[in-house]
């Protein structure tokens, strides 16, 4: 509706000096009540002016009968009105000076055309004075950086917030409270989480490029219905991933059925997800099916920044555990690691026979095998070259705590390498304290192998990104000849295209061996080795087009491989 | 290794009126230990006899020092001995008339030539005196149903056990743990679990047979590595079909890399993923990826036996989990229902305008809504005629235990039809009362979306099984003349097939819709229609089969139709 705010002063704007509740009470069965009494639970700093023209004082502190009456006009303003008392409040707030406000009522443009113009009414009546809006038919947000809840979900009802750098915008309110509640009990913690409900002002974008800035903020969660702006999404996406934070979302309206779900829920027109997939993929923005699964790749990346999970190594308390994860992570198109001879050496000496290989099942072990058989065999494990990533799959076994212990130990260790662990805790209430240690160790779980594949998949995507390569635009179009009838060689079809203004990939023109691996030193890997030849135009049908080639090594032993088979 | 027993047998195999427990003790760092403590703990009333040369007594039980020397064979022993010590104890059980031994320790076909070996001499120095054996490499067995336990997991060390008609054969020990544990904590109860291990003499499918035939077990579940007797294994999912008993398969070893990790594990070649995936379809054993899935699965079965699944209703508190629901139908294969105008116009009574469709959001109400909302919703919504289940999708409210009795309230209702419900309970800590009253009420739940498609997916496939056609055999295949070049009708086509012992559906020669009608009421739905001409070889091509018809007024449409089109 306005033009989109700086995210400087949306910093402001969610970091206020001070916050008026419209409709403060101590009943709790009244939302200002909920919302009002949060609020003073968890020790916001600022000044909080409760406003209700019936009491002189709630829980202890001075209230006022008006927004009007307030000592100084408050930075931010925060109500769930009847819808029709909306508009004449915001106009007071805006009056008095109110620099944000939060409209929790619903019913505005998600309940057809007449909604939808009070609606509009509304954002004009902020807009005259400079106030900004979040909402309405939204849920508040939850900034622990800030100590700040605006919020009167009971899933905010925890003895201390706990602050991590994940930040989380959602267009569900409903699904921003249910994802607090159980990733509080996971011990994940966030540093802003925004529901944006209606956005008839405040939009998506607005939250994302805040949480781009934020200096408390290193991965993005967001829950998406439809995307107002596509462009500056677009735009954003680029920036995160200069930041080298992650954007990971979770888009509503895949199939027909989400999409009309979706409509009738925040009136979204959630577009085609192809198209959307397909820029996401682009830009790097990971897709996820699952917000759980989204946030606890969050805690994982948080843990982890930058590191490799292209090949996974398992540890399990149970042989039956480690096939089951091994067809799944294959499914999930997670390698499963080779062990190095060196590796499989030194876990023979702990593994009876055959059983030192990937994945491995501490079961395994010998009858006389180390006490600390977990630490050993994670820190051997971890410490093969080929190893990424530790994935512990923890069964009911006579002591999981101790064994977690163990394997978080062996991990911590130097020859280890810092290299993730993801633990997959199987058991129910046998695991309880072992969980509790993890959290404590602020190492990330999930409680089921679907989780664990769901992580690693997005986790993985990530971090393969490739930028795109910068298209070739022409000088002059004219300059390019017209081919004569024929056929075109590709690098004499690849200037075509480039000077038409067509994106087509870098590429050199290499002579032997030597040559491929200067050009490799500079163009980077992985690479595609491509056979250039007048006589031949199927180059795979001969045997002269070798993809995914991973480093200096590979491409001298397939660059042999083609000389020979061409 | 011996030839199978008989179900029979197995039965009173199970059901011991004693056991004797080798290498009793009270202490609970060893294996003995725990076992012995377990199986008093859970109040089995038959004669216990712990064996133990060092001691007089044990938790106030006479102690023998040999097997020899118990007042009466014991039906059943246990013993987790070093592998040395394992076939001269099983000697002495065997020679002193144990009916059957449980051997947890391993190192036998698990490791090796030599441990096969050895495995082979145990299991024939038992069947000499006719005694049979679970295991070895096995954790035991825990049932509930006979207030046996025979295990030594951490798992089973609960205040009660929970007894319920859900059967458990698993070839990995610490999975049957670890899933006993967690479906503790989800109130899920069995009847029977049992660990097989390396199966030397009983297997899988022994347990299998047991199960079918045991009226305390509705629905069979596994985790399987490799299947010893595949014919076997086709003539039990028949005769569990034939029982009405779902059976419902974890099956390792569907990839490479699982395939080599079950291999590693129980020794056991896992084979070919893809054929034992086609007979699983064809003969109705539903496979499926978790086996947490699966006990989920296993739960809601129970709860509504032999109920449709295939259109869904989905109530929540969330627009948002709402049509992230509606995606996860849609790429699941479970169908939301499209409500009748009839129980439109009666949700529009309580919901506002556009709010009263599936996905419905309990937050789109009036607001002068009556405050069993969710009661009336649940009712109205599964009256509807082309509603099969109601998918409760639970996200952080003010009140979640009380919208989720309204919820069973009002699918309690007559009206409502005695429909299935699953509750999806995305809160954590805010969920822990519903999902309390949830196991009172016995009412199936999941914890995630995901879980619930898993659930959907498998049970849908169980239900929409459609009995394979009996082949048509050749009684004198010399009658048969070779066809003359050229096309043949589809009709002689099937009957030259039929005569060669190849199997085809059965079919009608129709010549109008009431000749159509009563071939359809004999054969039952769903049907194919095909147009049956000299003139037409390629019949789809001009709209001349009509496939998955439903039922009689789907039939006389859709033949109007082709006679209109072709």
């Amino acid at each position: 509706m306005t033009s989109p705010t700086s995210s400087h002063s949306l910093k402001s704007l969610l970091n206020p000096r001070s916050v008026a509740v419209i409709g403060a009470s101590e009943d709790q069965t009244k939302f200002g009540g909920r919302l009002y009494k949060t609020l003073l639970q968890h020790h916001y700093d600022g000044a909080v002016y409760p406003i209700n023209p019936t009491r002189d004082q709630l829980f202890g502190l001075k209230t006022y009968p008006s927004v009007t009456d307030t000592p100084q006009a408050p930075d931010m303003v925060v109500m769930a009105l009847p819808r029709d008392k909306v508009k004449d409040e915001i106009a007071a707030c805006a009056a008095r000076g109110a620099k944000a406000g939060i409209i929790i009522t619903s019913k505005f443009s998600d309940a057809g055309p007449e909604g939808l113009a009070l609606e509009r009414e509304v954002v004009a009546t902020a807009a005259a004075h400079g106030m900004r809006l979040i909402g309405p038919n939204c849920l508040g947000l939850i900034s622990p950086a800030n100590k700040l809840v605006l919020c009167s979900s009971p899933a905010v009802n925890v003895p201390q917030l706990i602050e991590a750098p994940i930040g989380f915008i959602s267009q569900s309110g409903a699904l921003m409270g249910t994802l607090f509640d159980r990733s509080y009990g996971m011990g994940i913690g966030f540093s802003h989480c925004v529901s944006v409900g209606n956005q008839a002002d405040l939009e998506l974008n607005d939250f994302v490029e805040f949480l781009i800035e934020d200096e408390r903020t290193q991965v993005i969660c967001s829950y998406v219905e439809g995307i107002k702006t596509p462009q500056r999404f677009v735009e954003l996406a680029r920036r995160a991933r200069a930041a080298g934070k992650p954007w990971l979302m979770v888009k509503a309206g895949a199939t027909d059925d989400g999409r009309r779900a979706a409509y009738s829920h925040t009136a979204s027109l959630a577009g085609d997800f192809a198209a959307l997939k397909a820029i996401c993929e682009r830009e790097n923005v990971v897709l996820m099916d699952d917000p759980l699964d989204m946030l606890s790749l969050a805690r994982a990346m948080v843990r982890y920044p930058r590191r490799q999970v292209r090949n996974v190594a398992v540890f399990t308390t149970s042989g039956g555990g480690g096939a089951i994860t091994a067809d799944q992570l294959s499914r999930a198109g997670v390698g499963l690691s080779t062990f190095s001879d060196a590796t499989m050496a030194a876990l023979s000496e702990h593994y009876s026979e055959g059983q030192g290989a990937n994945p491995i099942d501490v079961g395994g072990r010998k009858p006389d095998a180390t006490s600390d058989i977990g630490a050993v065999t994670a820190e051997l494990a971890l410490a093969d070259p080929g190893v990424d990533l530790g994935l512990m799959v923890l069964t009911t076994a006579p002591d999981v705590p101790g064994l977690t212990r163990q394997m978080a130990d062996g991990a911590d260790r130097p020859a280890a390498g810092g290299k993730p662990t993801l633990y997959v805790m199987l058991p129910g209430r046998v695991a309880a304290p072992a969980r509790e240690f993890l959290v404590q160790r602020s190492l990330p779980y999930v409680d089921t192998l679907a989780e664990a594949m769901a992580v690693l998949r997005g986790w993985k995507a990530w971090l393969s990104y490739q930028e795109p390569a910068a298209p070739v635009r022409p000088a002059d179009m004219a300059a390019t000849p017209v081919p004569a009838a024929g056929t075109l060689g590709e690098a004499a079809s690849k200037t075509l295209l480039g000077q038409a203004g067509i994106p087509v990939n870098i590429e050199r023109l290499v002579r032997s061996a030597d040559e491929a691996a200067e050009a490799a030193a500079e163009l980077g890997f992985p690479l595609v080795l491509k056979v250039v030849s007048p006589d031949i135009a199927h180059k795979s049908d001969v045997g002269g087009v070798a993809l995914n080639i991973l480093d200096p090594d590979d491409l001298r032993r397939r660059l042999a491989l083609m000389q020979a088979s061409v």
